[in-house]
């Protein structure tokens, strides 16, 4: 348990990736009483400098021994780096909080969205987890609906920006880009195939089952945070050319029948959501105008006339800030409480 | 009727638009017995020149008297101007393959895929419509499976690209893409909102439920064309920064069970389709890798886990070839059959 402090030594483990650099920014712009910020990193950023609250800080190498006096440790270094320090973190007393999948579906470790499950953090034993960022944008939209309704089943699509992959996978989107449009060659090396004007079917790796993990991380996470494992979901997932702000397609089954008035007027009061739709007026979530919310935005309800109690709405969010960094923040804020 | 000569007196309506030019080079790939081309477009275009088997052909201005001596007419030039001139076509003795959504749901008029309802052809009255393309690339794909499972519900999401609109928003998604690389600010005057590096769920305009009209063609087209009001379909259709091809993501319910392998083994087979779907070597359909392609593209075939006999696959098919130009001219050479 975190002893309660004034300010607190927090070390963010990543802290050069497009996800650690949001967290430091996202601690100073939502005033997080820290007492020190210890950014941490591989070897490869080791010295570079990360900007807080006017001073410049030196990144420092991430060991087993970075966590001395440390109260909240982000972790946003990987499912490898996970597994391999934050045992340490733990046992040097921090409390971490981990974006990667390494303890997500470990039954001893909660993982959290504080507006769908803020309760299930007073269980932990040193270790929170953070979900994936399309199963957050998924269960804030869903929760209230499913609090309502109760949800049978969700076939959710995904179009997902390169800001998930991280900051090399921006760089070739971009490099592609150029290259294309002055009829060069592209070159590859962050994803299998180009891209740039195109879409991939493939985010994480393939199962023998034919499903990819990212798919499975939104039918095993969604049940976890959810609480509910008689929800049924079914999941692609697609990599857009798209630099930031994941957009899902969810179609859902609900036990009561629900309008999309009814499903309207229950999202315009749910805590992290953003009602967006007025498509006569051209009104409804776009990845270029979430860039930097905080809510997850929601639009495009309507009934699925196909099955007695259904309803699409199309969902972005900010994949980096509440889909990562946001979602991270917002737990250590709780145990600071 | 068609009266069977040797030759054929063949109009192209919309000769100098994405689909227009795609036709007439379809017609020459593909021997179509040409006695004379005759292109056709707005004033705007009037002049242009279209290149036929090595002889170039000035545009003409389409108007009620451009069917004389015509035998079959390809109309590509929009909904307005199919009802407008159409008739007159029809009048002057020619054959109409309308590809707009003019005549598609009326009652008279056939709509035809040649894989899936090329019996249909034989009762048309003059015209005979061609499909919209998301709906071309589902039927095609669905139709072998329907036959041997009976399809009870599809719920689709598209990524359809630009030049489903046509050559303006080519234009657009590069100019936009290239004004943004550039740190300037963008033009828009095709789509209501930024297409580059974004994604835009609003595809034509939108109905009083809450659909767009392109999502009601994949549920009233389908029925039509696969000849079975009793499959259910839900459509969310997407506008993704992409050049060209189509990619659909296909979750459906059948009545009886099929597994990932029986449903590769039944489209394997499937005229007009090709499998390609080896995920562990990273084979998937690709909007880049299906440009120029005749056959529907299916991959990521999977079982459904979420309901007893569900599948998900993902699709993609050539918009201007399989999803329009091609289509037409495949029915054409049924009508000179």
């Amino acid at each position: 348990m975190l002893k309660k402090k004034n300010r607190y030594v927090v070390a963010v483990a990543g802290a050069t990736g497009a996800v650690g650099r949001e967290m430091v920014e996202i601690l100073e712009e939502r005033d997080f009483p820290v007492a020190e910020l210890r950014p941490l990193a591989s070897e490869r950023s080791e010295g570079e400098r990360v900007e807080f609250l006017g001073k410049s800080i030196t990144v420092r190498k991430l060991t087993g021994d970075s966590f001395r006096d440390v109260d909240i440790a982000l972790f946003s270094a990987g499912a490898e780096r996970s597994l391999e320090f934050v045992p340490a973190a733990v046992k040097s007393g921090a409390v971490v909080i981990d974006n990667s999948s390494a303890f997500r579906m470990d039954p001893a470790v909660p993982l959290v969205v504080p507006e769908v499950n803020l309760h299930a953090i007073a269980r932990h034993a040193g270790i929170v987890a953070n979900p994936n960022c399309s199963t957050i944008g998924m269960v804030v939209a869903l929760k209230p609906i499913h609090d309502k309704a109760k949800i049978k089943r969700i076939v959710v699509t995904t179009f997902q920006s390169v800001s998930g992959t991280g900051k090399n996978a921006i760089d070739e989107l971009a490099s592609q880009t150029v290259a294309l449009l002055n009829f060069r060659e592209i070159e590859k090396s962050v994803y299998p195939h180009q891209i740039a004007f195109n879409c991939l079917p493939h985010i994480d790796s393939f199962l023998d089952s034919g499903y990819t993990r990212e798919e499975m991380k939104l039918v095993n996470e969604t049940r976890k945070i959810m609480e509910d494992d008689s929800i049924r979901v079914t999941a692609t997932t697609v990599r857009v050319p798209v630099f930031r702000c994941h957009s899902e397609s969810l179609n859902i089954e609900t036990e009561m029948k629900l309008s999309a008035n009814e499903a309207r007027a229950i999202l315009s009061g749910a805590p992290g959501v953003v009602v967006y739709d007025d498509p006569k007026k051209n009104l409804y979530p776009l990845a270029i105008d979430v860039t930097g919310k905080d809510e997850i935005y929601v639009g495009r309800i309507r009934e699925d006339e196909s099955i007695p109690n259904g309803l699409n709405m199309w969902i972005v969010l900010d994949n980096v800030r509440k889909g990562a960094a946001l979602n991270a923040v917002q737990i250590a804020e709780q145990l600071i409480k």
